[in-house]
């Protein structure tokens, strides 16, 4: 049985039931006193709540924190902050880290235990305390607060992204509700993406941790803006329960379409990222069918967006489906040259490895779109993947060397 | 005891004894008459010869009939064309290589079984074999002809590379000559990088083998340009011996000698590649040390080159070292953030892991320059690498977005 997942007009993570959100301005990162930068997300009771962070070495002591206060398995509330990623800061990283989670704590009447933290900003600079301290009594919690939330933790994101969508399991109403954050790096070393799933549906804390990774390796570990790996990254989900009705438990019914939801939420959500990239001007989807293997079909979509000459193709419109090739040779996954299609917004441009005549025009037109989309048919297997990008633009170079000190 | 290098000025492949070389126009990639595309190197005698290729799975057929051939590892003449790759062509490529390696053979009086060939340029096109045929006896070998050869090799390459040293090796003097040819992809679907090294050295030719693995991993395996793998990469060296004296092999202090030289001539070779990358304004060298093992420094310090953002930050001259721990931090490799510290023009400014007080427009001013140079210390064993990038500029966006059909 599919998910009949209803997109609810204006959602946020206070769509779902039971959630409470907000945020504030603080000093963090401008002094335009109309830019949060200091948000809540509440839940009214705790919450069974899964995440996943960043695997690089080089780690905010904001993820430590969380890291190691999510292995209960669940948590009220997560605080967040934008400006400043409290990484490469040394021990005090970690101190500021829990006085941001016991402030935020004592401002909604919850144990300290039980909040998390995320931070994306610069690197390099500790947070500034006494501005934190002073204004996260501010951060005013409300059932309508998700877009405030979303807006606290942008920093060079063009917009909020937000969304909640709406499903019925097991004869009762559940909502799904997001935020994200991107997009690469405007301001010198930020640390980039943020995530945050809430569903008022009751689930299972180990179902919940492993709805959470298959839906982030479909979403968010399949975008690329430009290969570079932050040190804070966190996608997490909380889910309260507060719909009401059984425990959605793996293996059942009600397990598949919560996953299809979750998962419906996060590529939503890294979708987003992705078309809100610095300097991008299109997004790039690209499909590889006939795999030998699910992992080698996600390898190869992946290493096509994430080329900086498959992205500057894109950009100028170019059918340059030599470069198609170079990077799937170069991902290192099986195939056979003599089998491979190649279509360009459903145009085939290569079959069996081979160029075959097509009217250019019609495909340069086609890459005039705002999504551009590959499809690589291997025809060595039965297994396929999707992976999002976004073009290489002159912005992107401009925005990121732009001389900041 | 360490070599005693000497450079020759205007040196060239044809610097060593006993080879021969030239380069002709045939049209393969522009209209331009004075512009070569077409060469031959050629060792009088049967030189001992070892090369490392693409580890692509998409292969040129070049790559695939010169691998072949090497396994021999004996050869008289490498033939070389630039504007087409000769890769995506199905089995027709396989065919045009074997009958460019016979014209070559006839052209300069070998066997065909000892011709290699090397393709450059366009992906997805077939070879124009007539205009190979019609112009490869044009190409007039000469003791002098090294520099013709390098420009026949050319594509985006804004200059030919080409160097020799000369060095003594048990009482005789030997000299090594090199051509290679980069540089990025600014017509679409180019596949990239030619290296030729040549010697009169006489070499043993499973020792070259290894002292070719060796160099080649410690300079053409330590740039970036684009984090882009090409489909017809190809390292090759040439050893014929006409130098005179006992052969080199492995293990005698001559062949630590030779290592040094061949390692010195693949380093001046790679560096010229990154320098003259498409768009670049600078070259990155990046020395990462006091790392556990050589394998993690060369990860590391290759991870720092090819980061977008800090090829980006390097355009900029902003001393974003944030972006360095990044790309440490996602390299995977073992660290520990409180023992890392990082120079940046030799000026310290990062310290156990925390920044330190540093005068900023010194910094600034110190990357101005056309080689930038970071080091970063790990402090966690004794283990050092080298590696070298370019900065990412508007021009490489430019340049590779051109829309071309």
């Amino acid at each position: 049985m599919a998910a009949m997942i209803e997109l609810i007009q204006s959602g946020s993570v206070t769509s779902a039931k039971g959630f409470a959100a907000g945020g504030t301005y603080a000093g963090l990162k401008t002094m335009q006193e109309d830019t949060l930068d200091l948000g809540i997300l509440l839940s009214e009771t705790p919450a069974s709540t899964a995440a996943v962070f960043t695997t690089s070495k080089v780690i905010s002591p904001s993820v430590t924190l969380s890291r190691e206060r999510i292995k209960k398995g669940t948590a009220r509330a997560v605080v967040a902050n934008s400006g400043c990623a409290n990484c490469c800061v040394g021990l005090q990283g970690l101190t500021d880290a829990e006085e941001v989670a016991s402030l935020a704590a004592e401002h909604v009447g919850v144990d300290p235990e039980d909040v998390l933290v995320c931070s994306t900003g610069m690197i390099g600079v500790e947070l500034p305390m006494a501005l934190i301290r002073q204004n996260v009594g501010n951060i005013e919690l409300a059932g309508d607060g998700g877009d405030r939330f979303a807006r606290s933790i942008m920093t060079t994101d063009t917009h909020p992204k937000t969304l909640a969508v709406s499903l019925e399991i097991d004869g009762r109403r559940v909502t799904l509700g997001g935020a994200a954050k991107g997009v690469g790096m405007i301001h010198p070393n930020m640390a980039t993406m943020l995530a945050f799933v809430d569903t008022d549906a009751p689930v299972e804390q180990g179902f919940l941790r492993t709805a959470l990774t298959r839906a982030v390796g479909l979403s968010f570990n399949m975008i690329d803006v430009d290969r570079d790996q932050s040190t804070n990254d966190t996608a997490l989900v909380m889910a309260n329960g507060a719909a009401g009705g059984p425990t959605i438990e793996a293996g059942s019914q009600a397990a598949g379409l919560f996953q299809e939801a979750l998962t419906y939420v996060c590529i939503a959500l890294a979708k987003e990222l992705v078309s809100d990239a610095e300097g991008a001007q299109r997004l790039i989807e690209t499909v590889v069918d006939g795999a030998r293997t699910e992992a080698e079909a996600r390898t190869a979509a992946r290493a096509i967006v994430s080329s900086s000459l498959v992205k500057a193709m894109v950009h100028g419109r170019d059918p340059n489906w030599g470069r198609i090739m170079m990077a799937l040779g170069g991902s290192g996954v099986e195939l056979e040259e003599s089998k491979i299609n190649i279509y360009i917004s459903d145009i085939q441009i290569v079959h069996e490895g081979l160029a075959i005549p097509y009217f250019k025009d019609a495909v340069v037109s086609a890459m005039n779109v705002p999504e551009v989309r590959f499809r690589i048919s291997l025809n060595i297997g039965d297994a396929s993947a999707t992976a999002w990008g976004c073009d290489l633009t002159e912005e992107y170079v401009t925005f990121n060397s732009a001389y900041s000190t």
